[in-house]
């Protein structure tokens, strides 16, 4: 695809605690939300790369046109690690980050945010 | 592998400016970098995906046993956006970093890293 990237990002990283362990082990499940997130989110996919672990853990990534998103569970403690990394702007990727947590429903979560800037020097 | 998921882990998110364009712009070249890096710090590698955009830019991602780490070109700004989150504890991956930064040469990076804690509630 022909690509010019954007100067401006945004960086989303969360830690869901208290995700009820049916959904948290439940892989396919999980990268069914995350699909249906970013396609709410109109995020095109380019790639993707998963690992299940063993006894249990889980780590997807998809490519995106617009960088990249990762989940990572931590079935031990209930908790799931969300990242997205878009470079359509300032705040963007929220509908995605909303939707997944309408979804799992974490108990808290810790949330942080931060504005990306590329530029030339 | 088996997997016992640590609750403390460590996410670096960057961005080097004022990259030469001759490395910002060979992808093997920054594919061999990071290896390299990851290998000086004993990660695992897991997976693997990448996009080559066109006219030019790129996404590397590889999945990690302690998590996952990317990079993504701007090659409009001789920039670079790179991302590790390990699991392994607060203020890991700092060698894959300074190796990447010892490599590219950026003339300057806003760097950030933050400690990622996992907890059962």
């Amino acid at each position: 695809m022909t690509y010019q990237s954007p100067p401006k990002g945004n960086e989303i990283s969360c830690v869901m605690h208290g995700i009820d362990s049916a959904i948290l082990n439940n892989n396919k499940k999980l990268e069914k939300i995350l699909l249906e997130a970013l396609k709410k989110d109109k995020f095109k996919i380019l790639g993707k790369a998963f690992h299940n672990f063993q006894p249990r853990g889980y780590t997807l990534v998809f490519l995106l046109a617009e960088s990249h998103t990762s989940i990572h569970t931590y079935p031990e403690y209930n908790s799931l690690f969300f990242y997205l990394y878009s470079c359509r702007g300032e705040g963007d990727g929220m509908k995605t980050y909303e939707f997944i947590k309408e979804k799992l429903k974490p108990v808290s979560v810790d949330f942080k945010q931060r504005a990306i800037r590329v530029k030339k020097i």
